[in-house]
């Protein structure tokens, strides 16, 4: 049973390692790129994408790279069934827009899901490294070796004043996007959480929830990342992120303490309720099993619940999401058999713990 | 661990047993009787009352009437702790008021709280009788018995016109009151309740709460009872009474058929759910409490909940009330105290079974 869990869903980053895993919950780092001479996918022709799939698989295939990366598969969007592809937007490992309009599209990726190369989504090349915990400094070392190695066999648009050349403005520059996805429930138990994450647009950081732009931060999950990537090294921009995180850290680690202290039967209660009810309820709707799983996880770290794996949390966001019942599943699920999906499927895992 | 909730909380109406104890908690019968030429307890002095007392306690020390009704315990309502007798309303064996004024108060009692003769309430006399289950005919016959052994030795007033002379008009005739607590939760979730319930005071019969008048139907309890007790005969109003009871019970059996046919895993949701959070809460109020443990109830009474006796709610109907909670910690609580305790007296009940 097990088996399904890990096989079917788990990737690197729910793994629930990484230095301070307790609250981050995973490291993201992304570069764009695009090649000299190619119109933007946007723009191209058919004929051209396909070049820009060609030209970049061919120097993925390389030696060098995977030994630097490890082994990588190249594979081909348009031959997923959409349903798989949305579980792909599902594991963070591409945008819902290129799940959607497959044409043309291609994606490498590393057996752990850990590195990932999206070819043709807004930009020719987005290679990225997503990992567990806050590991921004190595994911960034990994991303900007294997665009080193690409960069060697790849004309990259790139310009002395402006760098690397992107299909949308703000990703000019370094093309880079570093982000942490952090769990911060004592910070919004405490009322802080909107004002301490407003004040980081003032600073250059971007807060979004779990799936990105125009995404509530279900569960107390917040995605922080920077606003700027022109006039900024890129060692600037993942030490600055770092810092940030860092400081959010601190600020819930003692939230967390607040609680302990101040209101502790109604923090026991809240947690222990929300165990009851997962692993209880026959019917249950995505925003109601992320609050629930966040109360449970902050339980885990607070040491009320034991016995419970905190990873639950990390495998949860995923496989209680849409797409994924509905691979497990199959087939395709009314919002009513997805309910019944999740709560079935987080009533399972759960036992599997405990 | 089991002993603390048999020996301190347990009646007999507690039991779950009796015809129809899916559906009616209990029974009860209840005569008003008053000694001629002795002033009703509201204006009598200080000195009347007394005899009242005396009168009554000599009368029920009797071989015959302990034959008949079991062995008696005469206790005088003053010599109890205020929280005692808060306990024996949780119970539903003196009214509110009885426990408040205790001064010149009797209380007699058999030990397993079925049968209960209060003097000096509203009335000189209420000879009282509460079964667990449809047992309206059961109650009366007792209850009858015991009347007409104290009648044989004690001056009732009654009119050869009016019957039984009341404190308050509304008792006059027979005196007899008879009511029965039923469990309809069903009815209630099909949103039949308000309008069956609503019906029954056109043919003579009042709804109320599980703690009489005033009170809301809490749990999905409510109390059936005769409004008239005067140009009926006793037995009349016991039959009218029984036929009531059995139309709502062929009501609330169709009414769970339905749920069960129609919206399964709902209540399947619903029931399991509230068992859930009983069984995690740390912290809950009481009306909370009961709603929950009429789900579970229900779930139990349906299957759908196995290994946990019914009887379960009948005694939490009483076991998380104020008065109780108290009486178990030994003594005064806070509200929020109270509710820690009920959670954990609510747990620590639910794991003896399951």
């Amino acid at each position: 049973m097990r088996d399904r869990f890990v096989n079917q869903a788990l990737t690197k980053w729910m793994e629930g390692t990484g230095k301070e895993s307790e609250i981050v919950i995973s490291s993201r780092v992304r570069l764009a790129r695009n090649l000299c001479d190619i119109p933007f996918p946007n723009v191209a022709a058919a004929e051209q994408t396909k070049a820009v799939v060609s030209q970049v698989e061919g120097a993925i295939k390389d030696a060098e790279i995977e030994q630097t990366s490890g082994e990588l598969i190249f594979v081909n969007l348009e031959e997923l069934e959409p349903l798989d592809r949305l579980v792909l937007v599902d594991k963070h490992l591409i945008s819902p827009q290129h799940a959607e309009e497959a044409a043309g599209k291609g994606l490498i990726l590393r057996a752990d899901e850990a590195v990932s190369v999206l070819i043709n989504e807004e930009d020719h090349l987005r290679i990225q490294c997503l990992f567990p915990g806050l590991q921004l400094e190595e994911a960034w070392d990994l991303a900007s070796r294997i665009d080193d190695l690409l960069e060697s066999k790849l004309d990259f648009a790139f310009d002395e004043k402006l760098g690397y050349l992107t299909a949308c403005p703000t990703n000019v520059g370094t093309g880079l996007r570093a982000s942490v996805m952090m769990h911060l429930p004592a910070l919004v138990l405490t009322n802080q959480a909107s004002r301490v994450l407003a004040s980081l647009s003032q600073i250059g950081m971007t807060v979004r929830g779990l799936y990105g732009e125009g995404t509530d931060a279900t569960g107390n999950l917040f995605q922080i990342s920077n606003q700027v990537t022109l006039g900024r090294s890129e060692e600037e921009i993942i030490s600055n992120l770092v810092v940030v995180a860092t400081q959010l850290i601190d600020h819930e680690r003692m939230a967390r303490q607040v609680l302990l202290k101040e209101t502790k039967p109604q923090l026991e209660d809240r947690v222990c309720r929300a165990y009851g009810t997962l692993t209880s309820a026959r019917i249950i709707n995505s925003q109601e099993a992320m609050t629930l799983l966040s109360n449970v996880r902050l339980g885990i770290d607070l040491g009320i619940i034991q016995g419970v794996s905190p990873q639950v949390l990390n495998e949860m966001l995923v496989l209680t999401r849409p797409a994924f019942l509905q691979k497990l599943a199959g087939r395709e699920l009314s919002p009513f058999e997805r309910d019944v999906q999740r709560a079935s499927l987080i009533r399972e895992r759960f036992s599997l713990d405990g």
